[in-house]
């Protein structure tokens, strides 16, 4: 047994894990790749003691730290491999601090979000982050990545959802970064520099999340039936513009519908045919509907509104089916690129370019509410083939090219570190490379993660 | 005459300046403070091109660069002196691109606040950020600082309006920042890190900006007057903590009022008592109204409707006559702590208690609706006497205490270095100073402020 399991096994006792079953898990994310091999061990911390005596020992041997929350990330930031330490954060998941009047939680990083969110409701409240994972993924994951969601358009990234971080550091100090005022502009914004570093910079134990108050009123569903992806595309840019704001308004192609509905065992869709699943809320939740349904009306689709709730549930657990439709298909590289709203029909078509050119099926959901696409690429065996990363390479620069970005909530992890020049450029990069340096000088938080050896 | 206005003029002729003027205006800014002495030249930049000639003549001969604004700044961040370069960005004022169909605006630094929005109301949009300043103060400056203003309760900071930045590092190569997505996560955030890093970092030459639309409806103003400060506090937090939602929640205590009243020539308000005007708007602004005016009554206050427009623009130019009015009484420290809202009550007690044992009257303006208050130091000549910062001192310490900050929305500049430290602590405080040099490895980029030399 290694020396440094030796050491992490006399401070944290059996809080150190190194079963087999353990160390495979911790190999992997639900992005479907993983790591080269078994890590050292996984320690599953249980207080900010474990943590720092964690990140004492690996920055005194020089030993790489993987932070985990629960696994679910799609861009392998969590993948721990040879000589590393799997640092779980799962099992801190309480919640310290409920303020109403402050509209503000204190949690700890392990946290589901549901389970906040079901605990949140009783006081009124919800913390609006929502990705399409929040039943199994943890709020320290979400902020590590930077996690969207659904409803981002109409209510915010997780930037702009959190207050305060503690952060234990690269060497076991401690540090609490941000406020729980509303205002705040003492120094450089640490707080936002930590969402979405994946645990390159510091490991989060706690946070203080910025809440809201539950929507008053009901919500309304309703899908529009298109005849093709690019015409769904137009109509969903077309409600953006036109100034009604939808709660949740997500695109499905031909290709992502049909996977969907054999899943689940419904009749075979249109062939050909793409879908918006529109939700409003709030008071006007009727109104802004009809508005909707007008619009999309006028832009081609065949409407029909969710008769009830349990119409509704079932229109979003069609959308919400997508990853395990796509995973029972082959192993999937979920792609993330995001681009400004008037674009998405230009980037459905450069998505139908890159199909022709690659021969290649690209079943794509879309947030179409805030233009951010998961474009998804099945293949057999655990390694991405290189046709298919030649495809991949396309989608992102065309979304570059249209003033997007490479992820817009998944992270950069191990499978976009090839493209991250490509869209900071060498001069942001170095900069970037240069914060890293300066939080985590010896290189034990994460490396190999979101930066590449060579870049 | 020097070397580097050499430099200057050969690259930028007439847009260097020295005359005494241009020298004298840009030693100071509004807090009422002012440099040692005249700076170098004034650069009067029109174009990305000059801030760069600028940063490369910097850069090459270690001279320092203040970059300014509408020098409405209230920390000295902007004053230049001795030795150093005026980075004027003031006449970089063009909208170069606005979007409703993807809600942003790409702005250059320059532009005033006011008249960006004037511009956007065309397009039915506008920028949620209203520094009380906003008639006077650029956009770039409202960036640097992360000025903030009385909407930030219900329509955010500016950390949650900029999408992306263009920046011209200290050597004078530009970089951009950020995207035109709603989303994007790719590697750290450095458009929130250069969001109030009051020109430490890099100058910011262009912003996309995310813009909300026009809120449909009327608003509605109302005030409620209150025996004591104390109570008004408390009437505010319960308005937070009750759910209902304000645009806009001002407080004025007893000194501040009286002597806004007296600049204006209005009668003299009632001895002791506090006030608060609260504005609503949307769709529902009756409706919250009416709520609120319910609050406040059962919490002892003496509640008016605005009848009309007119009264409701009085209203509000009472609460925005404050800083002239303190103007006139002498030179101003304005303070800026913050605190959660359901501390506002308490931060008045601890106020009351710094009057009492310092004997001096610390006339309070607050934005009741976030928490952040701006308590007024009035004095004679031009340096803040040690009995006044031994006041602030003891309001700093009780902001912290109750979970607040030093600085809202002003920014730390020079006037609230020394307690950097005590907010940020010395393990952040490094890491601050590091990525300051990753930035600014030859200290060129205002140096002095944020930062001491001996921190």
């Amino acid at each position: 047994m290694s020396a440094v399991v030796d050491l992490l096994r006399a401070e944290l006792g059996d809080r150190v894990d190194i079963t087999p079953a353990a160390l495979e898990d911790a190999r992997a994310d639900k992005s479907g790749h993983r790591s080269t091999g078994a890590g050292l061990a996984v320690v599953h911390a249980a207080t900010v003691a474990d943590v720092q005596a964690t990140m004492r020992i690996a920055s005194a041997t020089g030993t790489p730290v993987v932070v985990r929350g629960a696994g679910t990330g799609l861009a392998g930031g969590a993948n721990t491999g040879p000589g590393e330490i799997a640092l779980s954060l799962r099992g801190m998941d309480r919640i310290l601090d409920v303020r109403p009047d402050d509209l503000l939680a204190v949690v700890e990083p392990g946290i589901l979000n549901a389970s906040l969110n079901t605990q949140l409701a009783e006081h009124g409240l919800w913390w609006a982050p929502d990705p399409a994972s929040r039943e199994i993924s943890t709020v320290g994951g979400n902020i590590a990545t930077g996690a969207g969601g659904l409803l981002c358009a109409k209510y915010g990234v997780v930037r702009d959802a959190v207050l305060a971080l503690d952060v234990v550091l690269a060497d076991g100090r401690l540090i609490s970064v941000g406020h729980r005022s509303v205002k705040g502009v003492t120094g450089y914004d640490l707080t936002a520099l930590m969402i979405g570093s994946e645990g390159t910079l510091g490991v989060v134990v706690g946070a203080t999340l910025k809440l809201r108050r539950l929507v008053p009123g009901e919500t309304r569903t309703l899908t529009a039936t298109f005849a093709d992806v690019r015409a769904a595309a137009r109509a969903a840019a077309s409600v953006t513009a036109s100034g009604v704001q939808p709660a949740i308004m997500e695109l499905m192609d031909a290709a992502s519908l049909a996977a969907v509905h054999d899943l689940l065992s419904l009749p075979a869709p249109e062939p050909g045919a793409a879908q918006l699943t529109v939700q409003t809320d709030g008071a006007d939740a009727a109104a802004a509907q009809a508005e909707i349904a007008e619009l999309l009306t006028a832009a081609g689709g065949t409407v029909r509104l969710a008769a009830d709730d349990a119409e509704a549930a079932l229109l979003w657990r069609i959308r919400r089916s997508m990853h395990p439709a796509m995973e029972r298909l082959g192993t999937t590289l979920i792609e993330d690129v995001s681009v400004p709203r008037s674009a998405l029909p230009r980037m459905f078509d450069e998505i139908a370019r890159i199909e022709a050119a690659s021969g290649l099926t690209i079943p794509t959901v879309c947030h179409a509410g805030d233009g951010n696409l998961h474009p998804n690429f099945v293949f057999d065996g655990p390694e991405v083939p290189a046709h298919v990363w030649a495809a991949a390479d396309e989608l992102f620069r065309a979304a570059l090219r249209l003033g997007g970005t490479l992820t817009g909530e998944h992270g950069i992890g191990i499978l976009k570190r090839r493209w991250l020049a490509d869209e900071l450029g060498d001069d942001q990069l170095a900069l970037q490379r240069g914060i890293k340096a300066v939080f985590d000088p010896a290189g034990v938080l994460n490396p190999g993660k979101v930066f590449t050896a060579a870049d």
